[in-house]
């Protein structure tokens, strides 16, 4: 593992860090904040998953989360939304290739070598992470935006006992029936859908549901509006009676200026599952 | 003026507008942060001057500042750090030309037409938007990171009356005497050292001071700690015995990380001074 940069960042440090991935076949950089309790011991981990063309870097320095999470003694991870390099497929389009992983395990040609971030995400780093750093991984929990949001949701619902929690920033809810999904699980997975809807979050919350709570916010003003779908996501929790809070913010758009407004609450409502019981 | 953009942001608008400049004699963009009170009629304005290479953009989304003037209900100000354009003269070095301003008005060729960055910031964006926005001039404060608490010092001090109270991260204290200005100040203003003394912070303080209260946080391990020079305003402060806390912050450096962990208590110390009287 390389150090490609520590800053000191509301009494902890800001990382960034180069390894190895087995699973993404390639080098992978990500992002570290480890607050200052980090010194005396392990502490609880907050995954926070990127959207489309995003790297690990956007939301470290755009979704102001290190200074709630210095508060609340957490570290956070921003991994990176795909693999990367120039042996790496790539697509022209922002929504497809590097920048756009879709937090899935690809099949199909030419993505199959490099684009596995679901093992990445749920093996590899965590992984890597436990080895190298002072967290507790049995106290783990996740959010994401958007694409990130899609990631965070599945994960957390197929991982039953991995994570406290789950929350999400404009998730993309129902990616079999929009275009960010559609397009990339049909070059990702290939035709058979039944293999797009292990990676739907309103199938998996019908199928399955979370065992703990879920916090899920999304503008009014949301550009990107009917991507998202978030009713598919809310029909789902309400027919399941699922624990949750999906909340409609008057105003806001996609954008990292409503993550950030936000952030608090979503690292506070995180901090109250990990350092329960 | 145009709107670039304007996004939801801590139940206000984070808004990004351009403005043709008399000063500068181009287009000139700037960010402007409006918390919800600003619906209701003026708020007070925090200015924020930023460094070396950035635009208006960076501090306004890295410096997390909207979520603590959200709070106390005082609008931000986030001017670019120079004129820009195929027009404007540049040059090759990060900091000298375009992204490199250093708030002064230039006398020198080639950057006379162009770079009056202190008029612009004195001048020509404060009537803009006291026109155009529900600003109360009355009530205004300034910060800046680097060369923009470099300008943050010596606006302050040069126009009394001016600001109610002015701040600075990691500020270069002392240009005259340093490659981050001396450089500078040579080519904008010529070879007539007297021209350089009314825009280094440290002479300003020791022959006129600022008529309110001072703060200033440096990282302990600035990468750029020899270019600041902070001891020139120490000793500056102390013999004029000027009201100021001066603050080194173990371990941390000339980033963003840093500015965004001393947000806070940057905007609380404005507000207290803000809300006085």
């Amino acid at each position: 593992m390389d150090v490609i940069s520590e800053n000191r960042a509301f009494g902890g440090v800001q990382g960034v860090y180069r390894h190895s991935s087995h699973s993404c076949g390639c080098e992978m950089t990500f992002g570290l904040f480890l607050p200052e309790e980090a010194r005396d011991g392990p502490v609880p981990v907050l995954w926070y998953l990127s959207g489309l063309t995003c790297t690990h870097e956007n939301a470290m320095v755009k979704a102001g989360a290190q200074g709630w999470a210095a508060e609340q003694g957490i570290a956070l991870v921003f991994p990176d939304t795909s693999p990367r390099g120039d042996a790496v497929a790539d697509d022209d389009a922002f929504d497809l290739g590097q920048g756009a992983g879709f937090y899935v395990n690809a099949t199909q040609k030419p993505w199959a070598p490099h684009y596995r971030m679901w093992d990445y995400v749920a093996e590899d780093l965590p992984s890597m992470l436990q080895e190298e750093f002072p967290l507790d991984m049995a106290r783990q929990a996740i959010t994401g935006h958007s694409m990130g949001g899609h990631g965070a949701l599945t994960l957390a619902m197929s991982l039953p006992g991995r994570f406290r929690s789950v929350s999400a920033f404009a998730p993309i809810c129902n990616p079999m029936a929009s275009d960010w999904g559609a397009k990339q699980f049909a070059a990702y997975l290939g035709g058979d859908e039944a293999q797009w809807a292990a990676h739907d979050a309103s199938h998996l919350m019908r199928e399955r549901g979370f065992d703990g709570p879920v916090l899920v916010d999304t503008g009014t003003d949301d550009q990107f509006y009917d991507f998202l779908r978030p009713a598919a996501l809310a029909d789902a929790v309400v027919e399941r009676r699922q624990v949750a809070s999906l909340r409609l913010q008057k105003g806001y758009d996609h954008s990292y200026f409503f993550v950030s407004s936000f952030m608090e609450d979503h690292v506070a409502f995180h901090a109250e599952a990990l350092y329960a019981g």
